[in-house]
């Protein structure tokens, strides 16, 4: 297998493929289907409800026999969420966006590798200095939270420089076996794939949200902090978001401090008739390359080949 | 030569290596040292000063017999300074920022290819229906300008999707044999570097500002239109530049509606007497890869060279 790495070897895992873990969009049925195609499913339980986790590794395990994870914001929990998870015995857990130092040992402890996300030099000093079995390095090409000020081009190569014998993952902007393979050749033991996985039949993800997916482009995102500010979201403020870009973004992106109750109250308004001018959708910079509805399963496998003909295709002379 | 593609085959050169055109820094030295070297050296002719681009060709010429080309600011040229680019037979003339269709017809009726970059979709279509002959697709972690709003992983493999026949160059974020790498493997034809020739002898560059570029990470940069506006520059809005944090980034980027006639003179005194806290550095995200002085030449060699190992790693099972 051309695409063995390190960290197919650590979970024992056919392609290095990991599920981004999308709150409330990353279930565990999609876990399961990513697993199944051979990469690793990871669940997207945020900030850590515990009812929510314990339905969405059900499905997991009623779907799979493969490993899969579970993903927390790191901001946004606590130890008795890590608890609940390590009950769940995933076969790693993520931590993204906020210091994950309170949590690792706890995971370490129960046998569980964690995988730490992180935006900028500083937090990936930190997650190494405080035990991260994987770094996942994020660019803010990603869809939905980022750290806003690096690309994932030229940040992984630089936490490989730093990373020592961690594996490093690169997250952001990948949808395909091109940019599989970028990350490989950048050093890094695999991608982190999130809007990709959007656009899939075991996604939580309503219809429509994936029919504007399929049709929009990157350019057609925006990041920013306007839909966290106008539907009170206390997630913390160095972290803007990627979406595709609504009546809110237009009106509020980079305003933010004129968002007031009457615009609160008119975007509550509408999200509860799910108006798709105001619902977030978060997508990210690879949007480009996704255009087709497919089953998660199958897309794990076709990346990876992808990725093999992309390194295969690089290495020959192809004047 | 397992770098060959189709740009090398293009121009004759032995690695896809495109030095960017760095305006006043990319001169006749450096573009025939990155020639030399085995790449395809540009002039940064920005925007067409006749007297400095007919010294720096004269450079070029007595420093290297392999092919070289010149670059200009499409939105600040004339027929003119075409014309005076012709005169001086490059391989290549490169438009960045702005229209070029005014310029490719004459351009490529003398016989010489046009390499045009582009910062969106949109400038990648109209460069493509123009007759371009090679798209050189730019992300906003490059030093200098850019478009803003794309990252150089994603961005590329679009590109690609659009450009049929026509050969893509990736350019942003870009320093060393890895980066090259992931280029090759998005479905470019080669790699335009700029930042990275900054730190060598051969470039026009203040020993002092190299000394920064050595000393600095991608995040101590920073992206914005303070440097233009407060330097009454006429560069169109919808390209902020990035360089390394200084007194009036930390004070004006963002805010540059504030910028008066009093903060203009402090800046103009400033730079006129070389103050490093005011003097406009011009640096991109792959600085985390540039920490040492070294010759152009040197470096277009050991660039491809890493390039190489990238991909063949990649392509072997390293469990």
């Amino acid at each position: 297998m051309g695409l063995s790495t390190v960290l197919t070897a650590m979970f024992g895992i056919e392609y290095p493929v990991v599920l981004a873990p999308m709150g409330d969009v990353a279930g565990g049925t999609l876990a399961a289907a990513v697993s199944n195609g051979g990469g690793l499913g990871v669940i997207g339980a945020g900030r850590g409800d515990l009812a929510w986790l314990e339905r969405e590794c059900e499905r997991a395990r009623a779907g799979t026999d493969k490993p899969w994870g579970i993903g927390f914001l790191a901001w946004a929990i606590d130890a008795e969420v890590i608890d609940a998870a390590l009950a769940q015995s995933p076969a790693a857990i993520m931590l993204s966006f906020g210091d994950p130092a309170p949590f690792i040992e706890t995971i370490r402890a129960a046998g569980v590798p964690v995988i730490v996300q992180v935006t900028n030099l500083p937090e990936a000093r930190r997650a190494l200095d405080a035990g991260a079995d994987v770094v996942a390095a994020q660019g803010s090409e990603a869809g939905g939270h980022h750290g806003g000020g690096r690309a994932t081009l030229p940040f992984v190569p630089a936490v490989v420089d730093i990373a020592g014998s961690v594996p490093v993952l690169a997250a952001g902007g990948i949808a395909d076996g091109r940019g599989l393979a970028a990350a490989l050749v950048l050093g890094a033991a695999g991608a982190v794939i999130g809007t990709r996985f959007e656009a899939t039949p075991e996604a939580l993800i309503e219809p429509a949200a994936v029919d504007a997916i399929l049709a929009a482009g990157a350019e057609d995102t925006t990041s920013g902090r306007a839909l966290d500010v106008i539907r009170d979201s206390p997630w913390p403020e160095q972290y803007p978001a990627r979406t595709l870009r609504n009546k809110v973004t237009d009106q509020w992106q980079g305003r933010e401090a004129g968002i007031d109750d009457a615009a609160r109250a008119e975007f509550r308004a509408a999200v509860g008739r799910g108006d798709p001018d105001y619902v977030p959708i978060w997508a990210g910079e690879a949007l480009d390359m996704v255009t087709e509805h497919v089953s998660a399963a199958t897309l794990v496998g076709r990346i990876a080949r992808e990725a093999e003909q992309a390194i295969a295709a690089a290495g020959r002379a192809h004047g």
